[in-house]
């Protein structure tokens, strides 16, 4: 995640307490959104609360574009979202946060430049605010139910950000260093196992042997066994066999 | 979103503060979800605090199961997901979000029953809690910027529940028609070879027994076991306890 690639701009409208300016940094700057503009603070600019709470992510603040305006903050923007809790009669596209920054991200591509807009902790956008923007995202919480604070909204934008930018990430990356056990190593495994079984009287009555080694032999297959497992699985049994020994004297 | 749908339990291991408790359970009534399950809560349950917090969402503190192990809050899921930071080197599949949830759907609608578990604020899970999942998430965030808290890791995983399944009308799998084993049973078969391989005088030397049993537990719980399974690696290993007290007359 690289700093200074393009990416839409967070704009914060009229934020109350500088506690949330500071966890909305943070929240940004965990999926590599590092542009914030901030439009008249309640508490004026630059805020300490904020900076306090940004442990790490202060330099967001610092560099942060400070307007009095929305207008002025969004002038040199060519698409604008603002979030709204619910969708509002203002006929404007409304979309959900995974299609916004699908968009954000083509017409990034295509060389525009976007903002992200969020309203006041309390009461949310104004109307007016709203009227400035493109189009509308709204987070499809349960209709029974909405708490979402300012640094939430605006962490979930940055992870559906940061999620349609990334690299399609190869499921399962952290077993790529690993090694799986070859099938002559599993069938080797089995083998032993069957052996041992064998002589220790498992497979038994003798009309169901035959069924028991099958299904045996099946497990094994079906396991995704790596070298370490398989190697583990011939110690243990290894290990019963010398017990046995030593217990027979 | 309807309340008493099959939806995944969201486990809260060892939290640590109340206040986290309960912006947890919004977090997850946000999006839907009302089963939690907390375990070994630092200061015990019911939590004053979490229930101020709450506000809104006290229903799922109410009704969430309180147990003292991570067994017991786990005994009856076949698909246990665990939330990590940072993937480890536990050689078990590591998801991100999105896919996570989209495989929870895909099980939940073949009627299994899902955990996803978080760890305690400060440091994250264990590597032995860790051992009783089935596969870890990693939220992708900022390699260099990590700050995400108990309510924004479960707020993130309960979205993309939520997103899995408004998206989805996930098709139940040729899986159905099998009976995997609950986390109980393979608990009990991961104790059982635990106990005879100590006996047997496996784990050896001392300073190394702990990572070979975290190796151990980290191997059942990887193994996609049936019911089949469990019963006939138990045989397995009661029949060379018999073998060798046979041998030793």
């Amino acid at each position: 995640m690289t700093r200074g690639t393009e990416q839409p701009a967070i704009v914060l409208v009229r934020p109350q307490m500088g506690e949330n300016i500071g966890a909305a940094a943070r929240a940004m700057w965990n999926f590599g959104l590092d542009r914030m503009r901030v439009v008249g603070p309640r508490d004026g600019w630059p805020n300490p609360k904020a900076v306090a709470m940004a442990s790490g992510a202060g330099r967001l603040l610092d560099e942060a574009q400070h307007t009095d305006t929305l207008a002025d903050a969004l002038s040199d923007c060519h698409f604008v979202l603002a979030t709204t809790a619910r969708s509002r009669d203002l006929t404007k596209t409304v979309y959900e946060p995974r299609e916004a920054m699908a968009e954000a991200a083509r017409r990034i591509a295509a060389g525009q430049r976007v903002a992200v807009m969020f309203g006041p902790e309390r009461a949310g956008l104004e109307n007016e605010d709203v009227a400035q923007a493109n189009a509308i995202v709204t987070v499809p919480v349960n209709p029974e139910f909405y708490s979402l604070n300012l640094a939430q909204c605006v962490l979930l934008m940055s992870y559906e950000w940061q999620r349609a930018t990334a690299d399609i990430a190869p499921k399962a990356e952290a077993l790529a260093g690993t090694e799986f056990a070859e099938a002559h190593e599993v069938e080797h495994l089995a083998r032993h196992y069957e052996q041992q079984l064998d002589e220790a009287g498992f497979f038994f009555p003798e009309t169901k042997a035959e069924g028991m080694k099958v299904n045996l032999r099946n497990m094994w297959s079906r396991m995704p066994l790596t070298r370490a497992d398989v190697q583990m699985l011939h110690g243990m049994m290894r290990q019963m066999v010398r017990w046995a020994n030593k217990k027979a004297g």
